[in-house]
């Protein structure tokens, strides 16, 4: 009853019903699914765009410049920023998010950021979730902004429709570095800081790559990765990639939306994984922490006395996961 | 039978099973636990040293001089590179294996790579494995080198029992956007390329950070975190690093070792958990691909004809897994 009129709210575009579904979702509050179930046959409508790259790329200033362009194009909005935050590392962070603020005011652009969490916190599950009430909010646009270093960031890219990486000339090894899921998961490339040295060489190396990389589960045969040049800071190059995301777009689309089915059933998938992982690891968690014998197993393993393997196979028998 | 003369053959410091074993874990094959349980009641005497810092900051440089420094000790070492490789990033990543080829041909000496793993691949626990085996065979040092974003790493560098942190001077953001978790699990910091602009300020603002950080989960109150300059390169600072390694296990193993068995007690958590996790993803991938109904139920979500929340539940109901 509850959840319906939530999820009437949102659908009616009430922000601060959105806002609170968020951070239930954020926090894994159990009525948060009940809610989502309901908004979820609303969805579909919005394109995620991913936004993928190390720090220092200069993501959140051409997040910006591409909200900014959209905006023009009076298309409404959503943003997740997925961030490595923590206490003391607020300040740097913040100074990113404030850079956003101009749009802050517009009721066409909503901003949440979403913090990296522990080890069995779901950060790709949650992330979908509020790309999801997003959606359901009838945004035009979901922008998700991810570090591109980690699983994570990878399982939370590879979930886009179209998925920019963004790379700046003269690291050195990074780009040679980029983690291999990332590479294979972009649609757009893109040099940023192109005035700084070296910019034409990473162009020419990520195209080589491109070249020389398979082709991914899902990719349209019809789309070559572009590689652009932009600079975020006075927005060269902004209106560019945002043709190339129509572009992207558009080859998706083609033939009844075909290939953008067979990307969707694929993100699908991996959201169902990614939710019965999460739901299986509670489980299993609040029944070794009931049993207060985790503790003791790994008491008894620190001292040699039992093996890991051993203790493994014993928790998994009392969990009814057994073969 | 077969896994008890393995075993004992690795005891005995046999390097070709040690590294067929090695291959096996990484590849998850069925009989590698059968030898790692009986490898694992004579493990804990290696020291586990991890080093962790984002691409560029010059982790295999520094690790080589480690290996070099240890060497010149005539202590035995093992190295366990985790690396983000690819079949078209091979190059950069092997030039990186290459640099450390010196000590190839150094009986003393055992590198091994592991790679990022797909989803539910379990890096964590192979990472365990290998060093398992590295510490069975006699190894009184066990190097863990990853690259430091993303939650794997961070579950891989708090697995050792001294964590180096390594950055680089003028990285801008890069060491506000040091993954939280990292921090927190750093015991020595090193500022390599030291002769690079700015060192000085980013050692103060790692003190600062240090100091603002709340005391880690079994980190001894009588430890805080030093911050050391180093030119990888040409060594200097390297000698500081090694006796700040040595600072830190004499505090560990003070008072009987109390605050070391606190350590891997912790450690044993943690991997027990992990190996739960990929145990429990294992068979509930295998039950889904056995019943065909994955894709099935990702084209339902991907047509909106069902929500993913609901297609858990169901799955979970099946799996045993429901409350």
């Amino acid at each position: 009853m509850l959840a319906q009129k939530t999820a009437d709210l949102i659908l009616a575009g009430d922000v601060r019903a959105a806002a609170r579904l968020m951070r239930a979702v954020d926090d894994d509050l159990p009525g948060a699914v009940e809610v989502l179930k309901r908004l979820f046959p609303h969805t579909g409508r919005a394109w995620v765009l991913g936004f993928t790259g190390s720090p220092g790329v200069g993501k959140s200033t051409l997040t910006d410049a591409v909200i900014g362009a959209y905006r023009a194009q009076h298309q409404s909005v959503g943003v997740v920023a997925v961030d490595p935050t923590s206490p003391f590392t607020g300040g740097a962070i913040l100074g990113d998010r404030i850079r956003m603020q101009r749009h802050a005011t517009d009721e066409g652009v909503f901003i949440r950021s979403l913090a990296t969490r522990g080890q069995f916190g779901g950060l790709t599950a949650s992330t979908r979730g509020v790309v999801t009430i997003m959606d359901a909010m009838g945004k035009d646009l979901v922008l998700v902004e991810t570090v591109g270093v980690g699983q994570d960031e990878v399982d939370i890219v590879r979930m886009a429709d179209t998925t920019v990486i963004v790379v700046v000339p003269g690291l050195g090894d990074d780009i040679q570095a980029i983690k291999a899921g990332i590479l294979e998961a972009g649609d757009i490339f893109v040099v940023n800081k192109m005035d700084r040295e070296g910019a034409g060489r990473t162009a020419a190396e990520l195209q080589a790559m491109i070249a020389m990389r398979g082709r991914k589960e899902g990719a349209p045969e019809t789309w070559t990765p572009p590689v652009l040049m932009t600079c975020a800071s006075d927005g060269r190059g902004v209106d560019e990639l945002i043709q190339a995301v129509a572009a992207h777009r558009a080859v998706l689309q083609a033939e009844g939306g075909r290939l953008l089915k067979e990307r969707r059933r694929a993100r699908a998938r991996m959201e169902i994984l990614e939710l019965v992982k999460n739901r299986a690891m509670t489980i299993l968690l609040r029944r070794l922490e009931n049993g207060q014998s985790l503790d003791l197993l790994a008491g008894q393993v620190a001292c040699l006395e039992r093996d890991p393997y051993s203790v493994v196979e014993e928790i998994m028998a009392h969990a009814a996961l057994h073969d």
